[in-house]
């Protein structure tokens, strides 16, 4: 039973979600359709990729993961299928890919007529095209191993990218506010040490919220083994005025890790 | 397998859908659930009908979809079952089908024993009564083509009707507000020609978001096939101020499709 | 097929929740896996309490529930496997299983090392314990009835409590206010009577809203089949100025029902 999980900015209010499943469900009935996050901020491409990124992770090898943040769909970016390390990745080529994209990794171009619509909506390419793609995917393969795709499209390299570049040794970005606030980064702990600076501020890198008193900031590393900045039982985001892309540095005399 | 769609205004932080998808996987557990909306506004049954509409023509031959936005729940209105083109739908008998239901379909009030909890609460109709009705559907048809029901209760006619009535040739309406503030319409492209007057404002018709520039006004053919329109990367409902039920016509002189 | 519901505060625009389900998938891909509710209020443990014993309440032999909601993640209060009524919980010690658990169940800590990951990171148990050891148990079990499980942990005894006590026979207190602004209280209607004050106001046991008047308040017997409080289109909460705790009682003359 090959799973395709749904990640999209679609909400919970209106029909645009069960029309992906009604698409998935009629062309792969066996398929386990799964629901990642469907109230993304709208056309927020950068939080889409931080999301899955950290969820995607944990699931089987086969998983198919459509991804549906398409602030440009029916415009110029590409309709994607990306493979590697036995998951399967669908969606707009506009930088959703970023974190989880490898060099390394196959990608095609949704351009075979079979894995699209017959009438395709120039809005609507998460029911007639990413979802449908998915499922002729789920349907083929139905769990196994993948071989090589044939036939599934032009291979393509992915050209869409994030408002920031490529990490530097030595330094992180906040890369991804998470609902509660929690500023979560991409430097790892072994770069960070045993204390941070961000906005200004240094702080010790502790073990969790309840090291601290309410109110408080604290630095931890995450569940995605990068560094946190959070502030119990409040907002990190609001408290240090920090939007992503900030950037985040080993304190000055922070001795690495061994 | 039997899909079992759940459409709701109950929202995500309570019991409620829980609550549903305890006793479908008690009577049924074969069944497969699949969540449309539940975010469907408190008691909002125009925009559950269109949600509905839009998202269950997706689905397979056989797919039950229970619709539970009930403001009226305890009271007068009935609640049925209909059945047409291979769907069953089951909800309150309050406008909510009016998209879906046509005038040769089958309808019954779910007043058989066997449909309902022993005890119904007044209020948890979506529970005692939806659920419940739905789950027994899925278990005596098992995906199954669907026989005549026998036994489901009385052959009614639907008496729900919504605050607009039908469409009259040439001329549409704002059917659905979506979570992103675009206007669907009920016009369909073949009457609107090539342009659209909505609030006072001609529209020509174009392809999709991006052929205008960021905070601009565009009409086009939306993913039900009927005229939209929306505000590139803003809300169309705020800008023009309007609501459900306004009119949009084709524009003086526009030429229709041929 | 065994289930596995989820109920958490982790809201639906980050990954936490399909994390949990990628785990899941990876370790019981036979668990059907049910989203109960993921729009807890944050940190909110008696709202989480009542979310579990009304939804779960429904869910047949052998489901296990996944509860996270979880503010003192990584301190002192222990990860926990409940066992009752053929149901199994699973979450932190913090008083959210308060409506379920019963005194002569089995608790046992998640302290044995195979029902956690490897590493498990201080902030996201969700992940790393409570999912993982959920579906554990799943594939242990595979729906079959559950016998007294060995190598869980170590037996324990729960400690965690709400801010209310137990409820004294003849009163009652608001235990939940639902998204509609509905209180809901754990006076029984057999103690009630006819009549109930709250907030200083006598208010009349009814059938259901439409009962009353758009914009009246009205008392009923709600789905759990306790006494609730509503406003008719409206919200009790706001109206009446209550918060959970507050307490109800019979009215003044108010006869039981016999």
């Amino acid at each position: 039973m090959p799973i395709i999980t749904l990640t999209t900015d679609y909400g919970t209010s209106d029909g645009y979600v069960g029309s992906l499943k009604g698409v998935i469900a009629s062309i792969a009935p066996d398929a386990k359709v799964v629901d990642i996050a469907h109230d993304i901020p709208r056309g927020d491409i950068a939080h889409a990729a931080w999301v899955i990124a950290s969820a995607t992770h944990e699931f089987p090898y086969g998983s198919i993961h459509v991804v549906v943040v398409d602030p440009g769909v029916g415009g110029v970016r590409e309709e994607v299928i990306v493979r590697g390390d036995g998951q399967w990745y669908i969606g707009p080529d506009n930088g959703v890919f970023t974190y989880v994209m490898r060099p390394e990794w196959d990608a095609w171009a949704i351009d075979d007529a079979v894995m699209r619509a017959k009438h395709v909506s120039r809005t609507f390419h998460g029911r007639d095209v990413f979802a449908r793609a998915a499922a002729m995917i789920a349907r083929d393969h139905n769990g196994r191993t993948t071989p090589a795709p044939r036939g599934y499209g032009t291979s393509v390299k992915l050209e869409g990218t994030l408002p920031w570049g490529a990490r530097t040794r030595g330094s992180g970005r906040i890369v991804h506010i998470d609902q509660f606030g929690n500023l979560i980064s991409d430097l790892p702990p072994a770069e960070a040490g045993r204390s941070v600076t961000v906005a200004g501020q240094a702080l010790a890198i502790i073990g969790t919220y309840e090291d601290v008193a309410p109110g408080q900031l604290l630095a931890y590393v995450g569940s995605a083994a990068t560094i946190e900045i959070a502030v119990r039982d409040g907002r990190a985001d609001t408290r240090l005025g920090l939007a992503r892309g900030a950037q985040i540095f080993p304190a000055a005399g922070s001795s690495p890790y061994r």
